[in-house]
């Protein structure tokens, strides 16, 4: 897969830089909302880049997985999670709306079709296959999924999108973000699985067993993250890994979720390492994974409020502090402006 | 001083908890935005509350101890941030605006009086006196700054306001917040004393000398928190004090910011440790004294961006996720109105 992934500018970035330096406070006083602020114009290319349409790309699909009893959830409730966040009622849907995004979700393979208005079909299968027995998918299905998150992002930004939050939902996927993680980065499976959304201790045990019988079963090779997704990933995880693609190929910045976009991004990132400059780390999520990924790829997340709800839920939260850079960059008075004396020594 | 600070609502904090746990979300997966929505809870005795009126109280004043050259800007800029507060251009503004919180810029004893309309005049004298020599204010001046601060937050409250965030500004202020720091919690200077607004390893050592200097001259006592004022404080860290317990004594939750607000916080507690309860810590600032503040107020910070601004600049970014928390308990489903199934295991 041949992706070209603009560089960083540098140009951009520093006059970025520059403007913070002229407002009314100590210089890099602001903190990581300066660096938000210079990132960001090094990502676009624009200094006064502004992110007045965004979207979180919520994507949804179930996982074969489920059949090993890895989570206290039933599959059906991926289905039922669609409607919720179609309806609107779901985490996802009330920070959104606080932060001023639209909320696009996505069906890559749920095991019923919702058959709901407002829910994108980009269906790839009905879920993936258990991993502990065979291949998640097909090769040519995990081309089709990236392929299908380039897609949508190209579209996304068409309309007039300038910022894109990941998010899903899907049973299980903890399970395959877990095997994913292990397989990318190498650690041990224990060192990357997690209690998901509230597992036991001998539940915890039992999540570990399963991705060490499907990473002995694949020996998925980290060279080749394609074939990772092919057979113990998720179609929303390859489908995200895509849609972040999608956006770094049009120097569009991307807030990541927790752990499972966490793997997305990790997965992006090994298909085309200058996507990582594109990429906001919005929260370090308790799942333990999530660490191992933010390590891997050298991000520091914004927040750390012991989140677990995925969804999108962190990249919504962390979008008031994008827009707090912006607002700062654009709005505080400069010293000249206010006729504020500078540093006595400098 | 008695203050009569009512206890924690537990009623109202239980039924928030039970709402937060009938959502479509793992029962706690949205970690410190769950816990939160309960304390705000117990604090007001609502399991509903609002904060649709909310302010941003930056109280500033003048320091005596800038003679002992511990700044790197001059004195002046004090009274010229005050008119870039009136003025809507600051740090403060921006990120109030984007909160949608109101600032109420209060001048407690500015060396000049800025005569600047809308700017609350609650002058206490023209500066401190400079602590390494005499006592920063007399104990009735000290007395005066902490009844102004009650004073001020019985109006707002009165005015509709329903939440206060702490902000401040004064020249020389991390001076006395570090002293005041030492004083209250027994440590060392050198542990508490921060390079404020950025200075050199030499002006570092100058300033940790120049607490130690005061703490010598006029060995504060931590048992009467007033004298600690008069002795080594500030008219604004004073005041807001006195903010923070007449927002306690009337179930008014405060966002405190960072350092310098924090000093007053510890203030507050010393002379009414109920006041505790109705702190939200916003973010943990760079200046190490504030760590030594956050362990002795047993307060977890929400945020950890790298800030050293002050102004109540990380309180109104941590006001977001205070919104963000009441919306998830008001707008999010639950599982019967979504109509998903709950987790399979208990």
């Amino acid at each position: 897969m041949e992706i070209e992934i603009p560089a960083i500018d540098e140009a951009a970035a520093a006059a970025a830089a520059r403007r913070l330096d002229r407002l009314t406070k100590p210089q890099g006083s602001l903190g990581r909302l300066e660096e938000l602020a210079i990132r960001l114009a090094g990502m676009t290319g624009d200094p006064w880049c502004r992110f007045e349409r965004r979207a979180v790309v919520v994507m949804a699909a179930d996982h074969g997985v489920t059949e090993e009893a890895v989570s206290a959830y039933p599959s059906e409730v991926t289905l039922q999670m669609v409607a919720n966040f179609a309806a609107g009622g779901a985490g996802i849907n009330v920070l959104a709306r606080k932060a001023g995004a639209q909320v696009v979700v996505v069906d890559l393979g749920v095991k019923t079709p919702p058959g709901i208005p407002g829910v994108l079909d980009r269906r790839l299968g009905p879920g993936t296959k258990n991993m502990t027995r065979e291949p998640a998918m097909t090769r040519a299905q995990a081309e089709a999924a990236v392929a299908t998150g380039r897609e949508l992002a190209a579209q996304l930004a068409a309309g007039g999108a300038t910022l894109l939050l990941t998010g899903e939902m899907g049973i299980g996927n903890t399970t395959a973000a877990s095997t994913v993680t292990a397989a990318l980065t190498g650690r041990a499976p224990r060192e990357v699985t997690g209690r998901g959304t509230g597992l036991d201790d001998a539940a915890f045990a039992h999540k570990v067993g399963v991705v060490e019988r499907a990473l002995a079963l694949h020996r998925p090779d980290p060279a080749d993250p394609v074939g990772v997704m092919a057979s113990v990933g998720g179609f929303e995880i390859a489908g995200l890994a895509g849609l972040i693609l999608g956006a770094a190929e049009r120097r569009v910045p991307v807030i990541v979720d927790g752990f499972i976009t966490g793997a997305a991004a990790l997965t992006a990132c090994a298909i085309a390492p200058g996507a990582r400059a594109y990429l906001i780390a919005s929260h370090r999520s308790v799942e333990p994974g999530h660490g191992a990924i933010l390590d891997a790829l050298g991000l520091e997340p914004l927040l750390d409020l012991r989140l677990r709800l995925g969804e999108g839920t962190g990249a919504a939260l962390a979008l008031h502090l994008v827009d707090a850079a912006v607002a700062i960059r654009d709005e505080m008075a400069t010293f000249d402006e206010a006729g504020v004396s500078e540093r006595t020594d400098g």
